[in-house]
């Protein structure tokens, strides 16, 4: 069988790195490019020791003519609003894209002008994208060419909400996502404020009522919902490379909907789902359990006064990026749409 | 000057071992014994190798009738319930006590009893304890015999909450307390649960919904707003081993609110104090920058949909146990409120 | 094809868990039974939340008899001591047996007795016993029905000198070899000294001239050097789970020798070997980059006064226990060497 | 009675943030500047919020002629050859000068020059420099105007061999220095490679058989041994902010040394120093122990093959750079030697 050839453009960040990581594991794809502007030339392996398979790989310019007839879908794993021009130009050449950043998740260009601060040149294109989340677009996604890949802290919120909005037994007006990221949801950084004496022992808020993925997961909450809704969004950082969990607060409708009754909604919910993992009444997900795993795990509770608590944890880098990214190309090649993301954790 | 005579009960735990290190700064103060059952006999340094300065102390058995000579004041650092008879055995005959137990902490014996799921055999005791929380009764502790030190979580959580509460500015309905702590907050124990490599690079809740320090929260929330309060409180472990905070969510009344009004509430009820430090406007606090410190740092937002973001930040050892307990000590003496507990973080 | 299948007898401790995450990429082997005594009964993702794969499997006690036909092989992976009888008796029934355990590491029963503190009870079994360290043994293994799998430090030291020592460019009486584990290395415990407050930011050194493994060490290094060799060995405690990277010193017989010379030796001796990776001239490992792999990399560097400075990492539960006892598996039965050991590691 | 008034040189970085750390306790010394070219005109607790008590003080530039009046004693926490001139400005004009730097530590100045690539221009300053280490030096640095502040790893190590050097009880020709240090070492860094995902979870070595620190390091044990020292030296980099850790090696000229006559020598040596800890026999340093204080642990062991292993801990920042400073301070100006450096460790 022929295989998929996937070019990753922007391979030095940690979602590129990832990529690669994961794309290793399936079988049926093989890479024929990786691009990084500053580190063009270099092996793979120089950046990424880890990634012993890779150590004849070298990153190349991002020269966009000559990668077209390398691949069957492009993963583009670029900086806000660098991904734009790239994202159009394959798109338009009738090449599968898959963008993990932030360019085309937003339906509402003025949305996205306010919190990015930047312009989007290629409003046509944008009606293209599909927001890849398969718990909520799988049959979109199947016929999709172009994929806008979900935010980390989006990813959390709204596997969390789903079940619950969907059967309408939350208010909407009150809802609290309290989230925390390891730091590798910054990228890779030469910032001080993310080096290893910044940050360990550490933990504290950022971004308070500020952070940019508010309205991505204001989009998708109202599509549920069928009403607009707003969120109150606390991102926190967490002394951990890896890992994010969100923990959301909703007033329940009734305030006599019992553990029991949630907990069936979302078991059923998400009964089929390969990836998302509704643990039994009195478990909760730890980030660890996650880690390098596609797998998202949701544990609920209710408090006395009435209010349903969700907890949900995926690994950022996988389930919140890249991993997420393969999920949709195993959708959009009719692949098994496990292909490549069925390791386990490595524990402890 | 005659130095007052300290005798800490239960010296073994981190909490007693945090109390020899800071009252090694109290120049008022001197240790006349430090008990501990299980490593009766041992020197303070076999256990605490960091507590250089009490390499002669040894820990002793907890005898009651034969510790009530040496000290002024007993502060008792034993598990809840254990506390109980010790507590009501000093006070009965005179001493100055500070419980940082939960033993005396709730009004209400049968709320206690419910979720401590033990008995309390002093009833008429606990009538004389006052809640060592100074910042909401200075003026009792000053005069009191018997302090019920404030727990770590309550400490963040009222410390939040007061000045919104008491303003009137929030509503009471729908209060989300979302707290993370450091490891020591379990204790010196032996428990696979927390063993390093069952912690680090992980992330989780625990107790949901279920958490001891709820009805305390709620007591003394209830006393400031002059009405039953319930909140929605969910504690988290974070990986590391001190630290703790909390984010505090509580719809504001009149979403025209602005964040300079709260603001200045805030810094308004704490400007007499010396341990609670209300940030400037767009900053949070780190735990890092209060870890080995009595500091409560506080941050405020307004998300867009009117809900106010408290965000406090404590060492959960120092304002959330042991450096309380010298701060309330320093009151019923009538010190300097901050004598030994003026020392900067160790950062990074 | 009739897939091989493997009994995992102590399966609650990290070095089984890892024997079940690392099998189930292993697509020749099927997991028949895991015991744990303490445990039985329960499933293993009570135990490990992480092993998502296994959870309709239970511990079951270790009743040798009962297990005897459910295994094509059998991985002991019990205390020390414990594993004797275990050995000996799966083993005399003609079964394939891997001991992760120290039982029969010693050829020299006196040397066992003496520095594990307990009577070896199976002296003919032991004679059987091949030391599973493929890079040296590799023939042998394959025609062995008793391995006895390394120890994590002997791993890295005998790793780290094989070459030099079989070329006889190094004296053998000051050779020092400095190493430092991830606590995992310590086991799946319940005591303080191991719990995270503990261990958190700290560093130290342990065992201190008395480790158990020396004698191990010194066992094959004489059988290299084909004469008597005594190290100076130093474990220390790395705040980390995982990882473990040694730093042996050994003064060069000819001061002359350049570093090129040494490193064409090492890249000569481990050419064929799919788990050794010398590292170019002026790279050195680092425990992230074969973390959770079968991988010992390998840096080398001459110091002005003529020590040859040889630095090995591996996982100390993967190359060092648990990936080791798998490639032995491998080759005993015929298996790609790689099979179930071809994963790349997570970073960051 | 007047305070003695400092100015700190270079006060952005993490030794320069500890100086103000550690002089706030220092009741005798008063901060009248704090420079920072990059950051002149910020607050110091813009870049160090646990800096609480210097919220009123802002970084200023480095104007020497500005400066030479407000101080009595000039710390300069400056990068290496950045030093060197505002050294020799303060010291021609009769202040009392600690360079933090190693710019006058190295006596020879071709070894200076071909260690750190740059010129040393001014010899004749050079000659009026004493290496700040006290227990070496104690009656010079009385009696000096211009302190070389030791280096970290130099510290550890000159310590480590000291007692058993002057003594002459080990040969001089296979000493192996085994360091391990925190982050904090490598400064205050916007680097990619000292990012908290770059440095989490793992453990490398570094600089090896090429570290600056070793010519400094065979300075000053070849000024104990009166002969030509040459040693083996190699850094590695441990996973937290804090902290440093040599294990030291070198082959007993008596193998029948016993460790009771080594230990002797060693409580002998540092029987009066304040700042020296040699711990009973069975006892190593651990880092945490000692972190955030001046202490130097000391723990000793004898292999079987008679090589002495002395293990020596430290804080890098404290009396590996800024504590050692003020330990420096105290001595050059008669105060307490101790003063503003007797606070217990934080632990946990």
């Amino acid at each position: 069988m022929k295989k998929i050839r996937a070019v990753i453009c922007g391979g030095s960040g940690y979602t590129g790195a990832e990529l690669l990581r994961i794309l290793n594991h399936a079988v049926e794809v093989e890479i024929t490019a990786v691009t990084s502007e500053q580190s063009a030339g270099k092996q793979v392996t120089e950046l990424f020791p880890h990634l012993h398979a890779y150590s004849s790989v070298c990153f190349e310019p991002l020269i966009k003519e000559a990668l077209l007839d390398k691949g069957d879908v492009f993963f583009l794993a670029l900086p806000h609003s660098a991904s734009q021009a790239a994202v159009a130009f394959f798109h338009s050449h009738g090449k599968k894209v898959i963008d993990l950043s932030a360019d085309y998740r937003l339906r509402d260009i003025t949305t996205y002008e306010r919190w990015y601060k930047t312009k989007h040149d290629f409003p046509d294109t944008l009606k293209h994208a599909v927001f890849g989340l398969p718990e909520l677009y799988r049959s979109e996604i199947k016929n999709a060419l172009l994929i806008a890949n979900p935010g980390c802290y989006p990813t959390t919120a709204i596997l969390a909400l789903y079940p619950a909005l969907r059967q309408k037994i939350i208010t909407i007006d009150n809802i609290v996502i309290d989230s925390k990221s390891g730091v590798s949801g910054a990228g890779r950084k030469s910032e001080v404020a993310y080096s290893f004496c910044e940050v360990t022992d550490g933990f504290r808020a950022y971004g308070v009522a500020l952070h940019r993925h508010t309205p991505e997961i204001e989009q998708e909450l109202s599509v549920i919902a069928g009403a607009a809704v707003n969120v109150t969004f606390t991102p926190h950082l967490l002394p951990v490379a890896r890992g994010m969990l969100s923990t959301v607060y909703a007033p329940l409708k009734d305030k006599a909907t019992c553990l029991n009754d949630v907990h069936a909604i979302y078991a059923d919910a998400y009964k089929d789902e390969p990836f998302v993992d509704v643990l039994p009444i009195g478990k909760y997900p730890d980030i660890r359990n996650v880690r390098g795993t596609n797998i998202c795990q949701i544990g609920l509770a209710v408090s006395e006064n009435g209010t349903l608590i969700i907890i949900s944890a995926i690994d950022n880098l996988v389930k919140g990026a890249s991993g997420q990214a393969v999920q949709n190309m195993n959708l959009m090649f009719g692949l098994d749409e496990t292909a490549g993301l069925d390791l386990l954790p490595v524990v402890p």
